[in-house]
């Protein structure tokens, strides 16, 4: 598939940041970004990251093929919104949120017809944001998930998974979004409410010359992006809450275990968490 | 310090194997180890990992200065009483099991008072068990905890810190027994609780297809040793327990603030936990 696009990225953090280093690999006909921070996108023309940042979306999404926004949810479905007579007939947009149920229900009930918006979600990132973060290496290896709704073109649909196959990612899933959103509940928002959780309930003074890798690496992402974290909660409530139910009941399996000193359900217990944690994961 | 040391491991795994490695570069007078294993230490005299693998602890505890016991806290004990008589006079006996309270009780209602046992607790290791793990890298930069008690020698003391700090620990803490397991309920053995009961109530099919970075890091110790693990808990039971319900707590504030749509409450947390993330921890 030739790569003879005009692209523009929306949002030049660390995920816009690095799918723009990504694509330039790919050597798109034109690579532009659209963000209010005006140093980062000098920053990414410096550097070669981008052909041109615009402030003001209107010349860019005219003559862009391909948009990629990747802002939080609720500015995603507002920037759609506010620049709609400004996108190319024929444009293919997808997007970065990490839920997809709710940013697909909205943005379909005033997109026009000849543009299509596909969802994505690459599971890639690193708990900094900012352009000074981004690296086309986040993508290595990693899954991405793209939910295709009936009325999506398959071809432009295809387009999508190519570029996620071209950036690096290892897998690409395709779902419809509410799957999407039950299934991130429990592979990404809720480990991120673990480690938050952990974090916070610390109480050990000089609590880092204690710790070791485990306590490390589960409270990693405890450095974490508030108000990106709770908007993507407050949007998949019910399904985070399900999935915090269904983990407190085995914590209390745990803990029932121990507390009656059910030695062997505690070995048989740990044993399957041994078993379930294969190599792919 | 000089290191013209006899040293003894007793179990060459993962912790015994990567212990004697470390050594190794510090020349001591005579490394060895013993062991029920003899493939392992076959493989360790080939590799010039020790000098010599024994079967039978009587002779080279006879002639060591230092024995590192790097197996299960139970066994550590059952080892000692077992072979109390064949330690030499004045020698230094230290562990690294994860527990430290009722392993340096029990062992003082028969140790020998020419012989000083020094808990420790390097906080470093891998998912992984057995000496073809083993890595004098896995104390690089790593916590190493000593837990002296007032009959220890102070000179003896500094013997075992000079060894953690000259294998490449960063921090070596000296705490009382009690405390050393009370902190450890927070910063070691709650990570593994979450990792297991995480991984267990994975309710995704072909889960591996949807995950990132958070997910893997925080399910990284769920590949677990469950017999030893089993054993930690219920050897430090009321301290994990403990630790637990503060933990549960804190989950249920999460849930509470996503079930009443408190976005700022959630948004207070989220923040708290990032800035107790600190670059230490």
């Amino acid at each position: 598939m030739e790569f003879d696009f005009n692209i523009t990225i929306v949002g030049l953090g660390l995920i816009g940041g690095s799918f723009a280093m990504a694509l330039r690999d790919l050597k798109p006909k034109n690579l532009w970004a659209i963000d209010i921070d005006t140093d980062a996108m000098e920053t990414a023309e410096r550097l070669n990251i981008i052909d041109k940042g615009y402030t003001n979306p209107e010349v860019p999404l005219k003559k862009s093929d391909i948009v990629i926004l990747c802002v939080y949810p609720e500015l995603t479905i507002k920037f759609i919104k506010d620049n709609l007579k400004y996108f190319k007939s024929g444009a293919i947009i997808t997007d970065t949120a990490g839920i997809k149920d709710k940013v697909i229900n909205e943005i379909n009930t005033f997109i026009r017809e000849d543009i299509d918006f596909i969802g994505g979600h690459p599971m890639a990132g690193k708990e900094s944001k900012g352009l000074q973060y981004a690296s086309k290496d986040i993508f290595d290896g990693a899954n991405y998930i793209i939910t295709p709704i009936p009325k999506n073109n398959k071809h432009n649909v295809s387009i999508i998974e190519d570029i996620a196959t071209k950036i690096g990612c290892k897998s690409i899933i395709k779902i419809d979004p509410k799957t999407h959103d039950e299934v991130i509940a429990y592979t990404s928002q809720l480990p991120h409410v673990l480690a938050v959780a952990l974090m916070n309930c610390n109480n050990i003074e000089n609590v880092e010359t204690f710790i070791g890798g485990s306590f490390r690496d589960t409270t990693r992402v405890a450095k974490i992006n508030s108000k990106l974290w709770s908007e993507l909660l407050m949007e998949n409530k019910e399904n985070i809450l399900n999935q915090i139910d269904l983990f407190q009941a085995y914590i209390s399996s745990i803990k029932e275990a121990i507390e009656n000193e059910r030695m062997e359900s505690l070995e048989d217990i740990f044993s399957e968490a041994s078993s379930k944690k294969g190599e792919a994961i």
